[in-house]
C-alpha cells in the first residue's frame, strides 16, 4: 500500500480542499493552478497536525521524511539550494506559516527567512549584491526563531538593536549598517547559546522541523483558543503548515511588498484598493513600523509590473467570484503573490459587493444573499461613533462588548435617578456594579449601560441586547461605588456630572463625549438585500417584545408578529409591582383575586398596545406567554416595602416575612414557576386570559379587523397538565367573548422548554395549537446546568476543550437539537396543523436559525434588533438546504 | 348499527374481562358460568362510568334505558317485582355496589336493600313473615341512601336510633322492635324531607338511578384518589357498578352471613378459614358491630348447607387456581355466594400458598413466582411488633410510614447524643424536626428515626430506607423541641429518659415499649421462593451501599455486587469532614492536594472494606462513584468550625467566609457538582482513583483473587467531558498499578443522569465501559423540577389528577423511560460490550424493574433491604416478558 501523504507540493495539491490543506494552502494550490505567479513551496496537511498532537506533540518520522522530500523537490523547481548547502547555487530560503481551514488572522505563528546560517548568509549577500539586506534577513530570522520556535520573549533581543540605534543616534532600523548587523547577528547567537545552552541551529533541516512544530503548537496557544471559541471553530480541525520559497521585498530599490483588495473592503466600491511599501518585508507592514504608500507609487515606478498586478488581481476575483484580499511582493522587479483569500469587509461593503457582483452578472441572486454574513448587519442598526473620533481617542478601559452601539451621557448610579434625569431630558449612562430586574427602568432610560461585573450573558447583557441598548459589562477596571456615586478608573474618579462615551461594539470606555454618526437602516443596499432575503426564506420572523415600543421597532425591522411577550416584565414598573406583591403574598384566594383585579387593567392596556403596534401588518400575530418566573423574584427585601405590604394586606410583618421565607426554593429554576403557578393559583391564569382577550377585542374593534390572539402556557411537561391549564384559559376566554357578545378565534399553545415535553410531544400536540421552543431553558435542563451557576465551571470546560462553543449562543444540535427535531416531527405527525417556532435567544443566531429551518420550524422569534439578521439567516438557511437537497439527488 | 352495550346481565357477561366489568362483575359472571349459586343481577360497565364523567357527571339516557331493561330481565329471572310495583309478587330488592378493575377495598360506596318503599316493605313483611326484619331493612336503606346517594352525614340519624335504645334501656340494635322501627322509618323520612326539601323517593327506578350515580361519584372521592395514587391505579379506568338481587342473612334463624377464605390468609395453611354470623347482613360484619362465630356454628346448625359451602369453595379455588376471599349469605337455609376474589394475604401466607399450589400441581413454577407480590417481602425483612401487642395498644400519633420495621428506645434529640448512648449499649430513637446529612451517624445508631417534618421522600425517609432502618416522618402532631430536648404529643411531654415505640410499617407512635418478634428471613419458604426467582430472572441484582456493613447485609439478601457506592457519604464522619472542608476551602492546588492526601487513607480503607465484604461471591463487583454533590454541602456554618479551618489553612476567617459565600449556588442541583468537580479539580478524581485501585490491590492480594474494580463518573453530559475525566482516572490508576508492580483490569463508566447524556449515548458509549442510570436525577432534569421544591406543588398535581403516581417512586416510562430505552439501544449499538444498570431508587420498585428488564438493562441496583424484592420482581418481569413474547407470536 502506498504511504499516506501528509505533504503536497502546491503544484500537486489543486482540488484537495481546505479541510486538508487549510485555507491558505488551498489558495496557493489554486493560484498555481490558474497561473498566478507565486513562490513555489508545499503544504503540510491538517492531518499532520492532528497526528502531531496524537503522537504526544512530536512529528512522526514518516512525516519528517515527506517534508524533507518536498524541500528537495522545491530545490529542484527553483534550482536553488536549501540553506545554502550547495555553495554553487543561490540559497533557498523559506517561510513557514500556519493555515487553518478558516482564516484566524494573527492568531497563529509564522517564521520567515528560514534556511539562513553563517554560510548561506554570505552567498545571499553575494547573490543579492546587498550585504546589509543579507545580514538584516539573518538577524530577523534568528529573532523570530528564538521567539517563536523556542518560545522565548523578544524583549532582550529588541533591546540589543535599540542599543545600537541609541549609541549611534539612529532614528530608524534602516540606518543600521551591514557591519553593525553582522555584529548583532553574532550577539544574537551568543545570547541564544547562553539562554538555551546550545548553539543556534545552522542545519536548515533542523530549523525547518522545529519551525513546523512551532506552528503546530501555535494552534493550541491561548489567543487561538479564545478566537476559536468566539467563532465556533472546532479544536479538532488543526492547522496546516505552508512552507514557501522566500521572495524579498527588501532586496533592493526595485523591490517592495504590500496588501491588495480587489474592491474597497470598507465601502465595497469597485476599485482595487492596495498599498505598497518599497524595500520592505511583509512583516514591516503588519507590525506598523513603516507606513505604506498608495499603490500609485508602484504604478509610477514600475508600470509594467503594475499592469501585471492589476490584471492578476482581476483574474483572481473573476476566478473566486468574490472580493479578494491578497499579499504580494515585488522582488527585483518581479511580481509574486503570496496568498489570496476572500476579503474581510464591513457590513456596508459586504452589501455593496454582493449586490454589485449580482448586477455584474458574476453571481446569482441566491448567491448574493449568501454573501453577507448575517451578524455583520447588527452594526448597521445601532448609532455608532464617528470612526475618526474613535481613532483619535484613547480608551479609559475596556469590558465585554455586550450589546453593540454607542452611548454618550452623564454618569448615573441608580435606576430611579437615571429615569428621573432622562425624563428631564438629560442623557445618562447607567453605571452599576451589576444589574438586576429592578434596574430595568433605569436601563430603558439610559443611553448605555456599564457594569463592573458580569459577562456576555449577564442580566445587563441579555436585557440590553433585547432592548438593542448599548452595553459594556464586566469592565473590571471600573470600580463602581454605588453609594458614593463614583466611578474610579485607574485612580481617576468620575462623578454624576461627568460625561463618558461607551462603545458597545468594542467594549471600550472613553472620557468625554465622542462624536457619533446615526445608523441608516433605510439605505438602499440594506433594503434591497432584505427584500432578496424575504424572497428566499421559508421561515417567518417574529420578535420577542414586551412593550409596544420594542414591538414597533421590530416591525420597522421587518418582524411579522410577536413570538413571545413575557408578561412578567410588565410587573416591575411603578404601582404594578406593589399589586403584584400583594397578589403573591395574599394568604387566601379572595385577597389574591382582589390584587389580580388591580393588575388586570395594566395587563389589558399593555396587551392592547402590543396588538395595536402590529396594525400595519397584514395579519396581527401576538403571542402572549402566561406568568413564568418563580414568585419570589417579585417579593421585596426592604423593611419599609414589607411593612407597607403588611399594612395593605392586613397581616403582620412577621406573617409577610414567613411567607417570603416560604417562597424560598432550593433550585428556583426547577421550582414553582411557569404553568405550575396556574395549577396552584388558577386565578392568575384567569386574570391573564381575561386581559388578553379583552385587549384583543378592543383592538379588533378600534382597527375594524379580526385579531386571533395566541396564549402560551409556559413550562409544560405533561399533556394532562397542559389540558388542565388550557381549560382554565379557555373557560375564562370564552366567558369574556360571551360577555362582549363578539366572535373571536384565539389559539392556545405551549412553550417546549422541559425535556419531558419534547419527549411527550405526540401527546401534547393533540392538545396544543402551537409550540414555541424555549431553547434557553431547554438547554439548561438538557445539560443539567443553570446558566447562572455554570459560569463558575464553563471556563474550565473551554480551557480543556470539552466544549468548543457556548450552547446558550449556538443551539446544541446533538443534544438539545435532537429533542427539538423529535418534538417537531412527533408533534406534526400527531397534529398536522401544529404551528412551531422558537423564542429562545437562539432565534437570533444564524447557525441556530439554519438548524431550525432544517428541522421544519415555521418561524423564529428574536429580539427586535436581531430581526434583520434573522431574515437574512433564514434566507441563507433555506438556500443552503435547497442546494444540499439538489446535490444529494 | 346495534346500540353499544353498557349493561350486561351476569349470565351474559362471561369472558368480557375485568377492564369492562371490573373485578367484582367479572367474578360474578364467572361464578354464574361455573354454576356457583349467586343472586342474579347485572353489571354496568366501566365505560358507563367514563361516559358519566365525560357527560358532565350525568348518566346518559341510553344507559338509563339499558339499566331499566336489565332490571326487568332480573324481575323475569327471579319472578319478583322490582320495588314491589306488582303487589302480587315478592318484591325484588337489590344491592348497588362498586367494582373497579382492581380491588380497592372499602374505598368506594355500596347501597343495600334498594327497592324498598312504603308498599314493598309491607309485602316483604308478609312474605318473610317477619315485620321487624322488613322495617329494619327499610330503615337501613333510608339511612344508606341518605348518607351515600345524597352525601349527608349519618350522625343525626344514628342518634335517632340511639335515642330509642336509651329511652328503652336496650343494649343492642336487635332489641328494637318492629313498632319502634316503623316509627323510626317515619322519623327518618321526615328528617329526609326536612333536610332536602323533598320526599324520600319511593319510585324504585329513581332510587336505582341515584344509587348508580352515587357509586360512579365515589370513584372520585378523596380516599379513593389517595388509594389509587398509592397503588398507581389510573384515574381514567373508572369503576363498574354491580346491581344484584338482595338475599337476606337477617331474614330468620335459618339465615346468616359471613366471609370465607379458601386458605388461611394469615399463615397460608391449606384449610378453609371462614366466619359465620347468624341473622345478620354483611354490613354488620364489616362494621364490626357484632362479632362473628367460627364456621363450625354453621356446620352444626345446617350440615347440608355446610357441605355445599365447602364443596363450592373448593371448586372455586380449583377454578381460579388461587386462594379465594368470598362473601356468602344463607337466606332461609339457602346458600348464596355474593362475590369472590383472589384473597389478600400476608407475606408469609403468600409464600406458603404459592409453594403449596405449586406442590399440589395446581400451578407451574413460573406461575408460583408470579403469585407473590414483591413489596410484601419487605415485611419479612424487618423485626416487627408482636401483632397482639399492637392490637392492645393505642397510638399516640401517626406520621408517614417511611421505612418499615419496629423500633423501641429512649428518646434522643441529637445525632452525637444518639451515637454516644448507643455506644454505651442504650437503645435510642432519634427524634428530630427533620434530618440532614450531618445526622447520618445518629441515624445509624438509632433503633428508629422519628421526624416532625418531611414526607416519604425526605432525607430521613430515603436514608432510612437505604439503611433498612425503621423510620416515621412528618409526624406533625409530634412537636420536637431540639434545644429543650422534648417531644410533645397532644400536650403530653416526653424527655430523654422516656421510651417510645415506632412502627415504620404503619407510621404509628406508641408510648412505652411494645413487644417485638424478630424477622426470620431464613424461613424455608422465603429461601425456596428466592431460589425459584433466581432461576427465572435475567437481570443481575446489585446493591447501593456505602459501607461494608450495608454491603454485607445486601449480600446476605442475595446481592451480586455493589452497583453504587456513594463516596460522599464517607466524608461526614469524625475527622474526615474536617479534612474534606480543608480540601474544599483550600485556595490553591497544593493545599488541596495536602488535604486530599489526608483523606486518601480513609477512602482506601472504606473501599478495601467494600471489596472484602464481597468475598463470598463468585466474582467481586464493586462500582464506586466519584464525588458527586456540590461542595457547599460540606462546608460548615458554625463560627467555631470556620475559625478552626481558617487556622488550619493559614487563612483569615473573612477569607474562609468569602470562599463559602463563593460556593453558594442559585440552583445547586444544576451547579458545580459531579464530574464537573473533576474537570475543575482533577486532583480530587486522582485521589479517589488512587484510593480505589490501592484498595483493590490490597484486597486482591489478601484474598488471592482477581478483582476488577469499576469506577463511575457522575453527571456526564458529553463524550469529550467523559474522555477528559476518564483520562485523569486512568492515568492515576495505571500509575498506581505500575507502582505496585501488579496486573489489574479495571473499568471506567458513567452515570446516565443528565438528559443530554442519554441523547448522546451513541457517542458516550464508545468511551464508556458501563452505564448506570441515575434515575433520581434523570427524573428531576427530565421533568425540570427538583424533588425538594416540587413538594410545594405536587399536591396540586395529584389533586387535579395531572399526575397519578409519583415519578420518583415508579419510573416515568413515557418520558424518563424513553430516554433510558433510547440510551440503552444507542449505547449497545455503539458498544456491544456496554454493561447497563440502574442505581436510582427505581431499582427497588417492582413496576420499574419490569420496565428495566424489558428495555434490556443488565442489572438493577437497590438498597440492601430491597434486594430480595428486586430478585423476585426481576423474575416476574422476565416471566411476563417471555409470556408476552410467546403470546405475540
Amino acid at each position: 500500500m502506498a504511504e499516506k501523504k501528509y505533504v503536497y507540493l502546491f503544484k500537486d495539491a489543486y482540488g484537495l480542499g481546505k479541510e486538508l490543506l487549510g485555507g491558505k494552502g488551498a489558495g496557493l494550490a489554486e493560484m498555481t493552478h490558474i497561473g498566478v505567479p507565486i513562490p513555489q513551496g508545499f503544504t503540510i496537511t491538517t492531518e499532520a497536525c492532528t497526528n502531531y498532537y496524537e503522537n504526544g506533540k512530536k512529528t512522526a518520522d514518516f512525516i519528517i521524511r515527506q517534508i524533507d522530500d518536498a524541500i528537495k523537490a522545491v530545490e529542484q523547481q527553483s534550482n536553488k539550494s536549501f540553506g545554502g548547502l550547495d555553495p554553487n547555487k543561490t540559497p533557498l530560503l523559506v517561510s513557514v506559516r500556519s493555515g487553518a481551514r478558516v482564516s484566524m488572522p494573527g492568531m497563529m505563528d509564522t517564521i520567515l527567512n528560514l534556511g539562513l546560517n553563517d554560510e548561506s548568509v554570505k552567498i545571499l549577500a553575494k547573490v543579492s549584491g546587498n550585504e546589509r539586506f543579507a545580514y538584516d534577513s539573518y538577524r530577523r530570522f534568528i529573532l523570530m526563531f528564538t521567539n517563536i520556535a523556542k518560545g522565548h520573549p523578544r524583549t532582550n533581543m529588541d533591546r540589543m538593536l535599540d542599543k545600537i540605534k541609541e549609541d549611534n543616534g539612529y532614528k530608524v532600523d534602516t540606518e543600521v549598517n551591514a557591519e553593525q548587523l553582522k555584529q548583532l547577528v553574532k550577539d544574537y547567537k551568543e545570547y541564544y547559546k547562553k539562554t538555551f545552552g546550545e548553539d543556534f541551529p545552522s542545519d536548515p533541516y533542523v530549523q525547518l522541523h522545529e519551525a513546523v512544530e512551532a506552528v503546530f503548537r501555535s494552534w493550541d496557544n491561548p489567543r487561538a483558543n479564545v478566537y476559536r471559541q468566539m467563532n465556533s471553530i472546532p479544536y479538532s480541525w488543526g492547522t496546516a503548515v505552508n512552507v514557501q520559497s522566500m521572495v524579498f521585498g527588501n532586496l533592493n530599490a526595485n523591490s517592495g511588498t504590500g496588501v491588495a483588495f480587489s474592491r474597497d473592503p470598507s465601502t465595497g466600491k469597485k476599485e482595487v484598493y492596495a498599498e505598497y511599501l518599497p524595500q520592505a518585508q511583509g512583516e514591516d507592514v503588519v507590525a506598523g513600523i513603516r507606513t505604506p504608500f498608495h499603490i500609485d507609487y508602484l504604478k509610477n515606478q514600475m508600470p509594467d509590473v503594475y499592469a501585471q498586478f492589476e490584471k492578476t488581481i482581476k483574474s483572481m476575483e473573476a476566478h473566486y467570484k468574490d472580493m479578494q484580499d491578497m499579499e504580494y511582493t515585488v522582488e527585483d522587479g518581479k511580481l509574486y503573490f503570496l496568498q489570496t483569500r476572500n476579503g474581510k469587509r464591513t457590513a456596508a461593503a459586504a452589501l455593496q459587493i454582493a449586490l454589485d457582483l449580482l448586477d455584474e452578472g458574476v453571481i446569482s441572486e441566491d448567491e448574493a444573499v449568501l454573501r453577507v454574513e448575517p451578524k455583520l448587519l447588527d452594526s448597521l442598526l445601532h448609532p455608532t461613533f464617528d470612526p475618526k473620533a474613535l481613532k483619535a481617542a484613547t480608551p479609559l478601559a475596556a469590558g465585554n462588548p455586550a450589546s453593540p452601539g454607542a452611548g454618550v451621557g452623564h454618569l448615573s448610579f441608580e435606576a430611579s435617578d437615571a429615569k428621573a434625569r432622562r425624563e428631564k431630558g438629560e442623557r445618562v449612562i447607567l453605571v452599576r456594579a451589576e444589574t438586576s430586574p429592578e434596574d430595568i427602568e433605569g436601563m430603558v432610560s439610559a443611553e448605555a449601560i456599564l457594569t463592573m461585573r458580569g459577562g456576555m450573558t449577564s442580566h445587563a447583557a441579555v436585557v440590553a441586547r433585547g432592548m438593542g441598548k448599548c452595553c459594556v459589562t464586566g469592565c473590571s477596571a471600573a470600580i463602581v461605588d454605588e453609594e458614593a456615586k463614583t466611578l474610579t478608573i485607574n485612580g481617576k474618579k468620575f462623578g454624576e456630572g461627568d460625561t463618558i462615551s461607551v462603545d458597545g461594539s468594542t467594549g471600550n470606555i472613553y472620557e468625554g463625549a465622542l462624536a457619533m454618526v446615526p445608523a441608516d437602516t433605510k439605505a438602499g443596499n440594506f433594503g434591497r438585500m432584505m427584500k432578496l432575503a424575504d424572497k428566499y426564506r421559508r421561515l417567518k420572523i417574529r420578535t420577542n417584545a414586551d412593550t409596544p415600543k420594542d414591538a414597533m421597532q421590530a416591525v420597522e425591522f421587518g418582524a411579522e408578529g410577536v413570538g413571545l411577550c413575557r408578561t412578567e416584565h410588565m410587573f416591575f414598573s411603578g404601582e404594578r409591582i406593589f399589586h403584584m406583591r400583594k397578589m403573591i403574598l395574599a394568604d387566601n384566594v379572595k385577597q389574591r383575586e382582589e390584587a389580580l383585579a388591580e393588575l388586570l387593567p395594566y395587563q389589558r392596556d399593555d396587551f392592547y398596545g402590543l396588538f395595536m403596534s402590529m396594525k400595519n401588518l397584514e395579519s396581527i400575530n401576538v403571542n402572549v406567554r402566561l406568568l413564568d418566573p418563580p414568585l419570589h423574584e417579585f417579593v421585596p427585601q426592604e423593611e419599609d416595602k414589607i411593612e407597607e405590604l403588611a399594612k395593605a394586606l392586613g397581616q403582620s410583618v412577621a406573617q409577610i416575612k414567613a411567607r417570603i421565607e416560604y417562597l424560598h426554593e432550593f433550585n428556583p429554576m426547577m421550582g414553582h414557576r411557569g404553568c405550575r403557578l396556574d395549577v396552584t393559583y388558577p386565578e392568575i391564569g384567569r386574570m391573564q386570559a381575561r386581559a388578553i382577550i379583552e385587549a384583543a377585542i378592543k383592538a379588533s374593534k378600534d382597527l375594524g379587523r379580526d385579531i386571533e390572539p395566541e396564549i402560551m402556557i409556559p413550562l409544560t411537561l405533561d399533556a394532562n397538565e397542559f389540558r388542565f391549564v388550557k381549560k382554565i384559559i379557555t373557560e375564562e376566554a370564552d366567558k369574556v367573548i360571551a360577555e362582549n357578545k363578539v366572535k373571536m378565534v384565539y389559539h392556545v399553545g405551549t412553550m417546549i422548554e422541559i425535556p419531558r415535553a419534547a419527549l411527550l410531544s405526540s401527546e401534547i400536540a393533540k392538545e396544543a395549537e402551537f409550540y414555541s421552543f424555549g431553547t434557553n431553558d431547554l438547554t439548561q435542563m438538557t445539560f443539567g446546568f443553570s446558566r447562572d451557576d455554570a459560569s463558575k465551571f464553563l471556563g474550565d470546560y473551554y480551557a480543556n476543550k470539552i466544549f468548543e462553543s457556548d450552547p446558550f449562543q449556538h443551539i446544541d444540535q446533538k443534544g438539545v437539537g435532537k429533542l427539538v427535531k423529535m418534538a417537531v416531527k412527533d408533534g406534526k405527525e400527531a397534529n398536522p396543523n401544529l404551528h412551531c417556532g422558537v423564542c429562545g435567544e437562539h432565534g437570533g443566531d444564524p447557525e441556530s436559525v439554519e438548524f431550525f429551518n432544517a428541522v421544519g420550524l415555521d418561524y423564529v422569534s428574536c429580539s427586535p434588533f436581531r430581526v434583520p439578521l434573522a431574515r437574512l439567516a433564514a434566507a441563507q438557511a433555506e438556500i443552503k438546504l435547497q442546494r444540499a437537497k439538489k446535490a444529494s439527488k
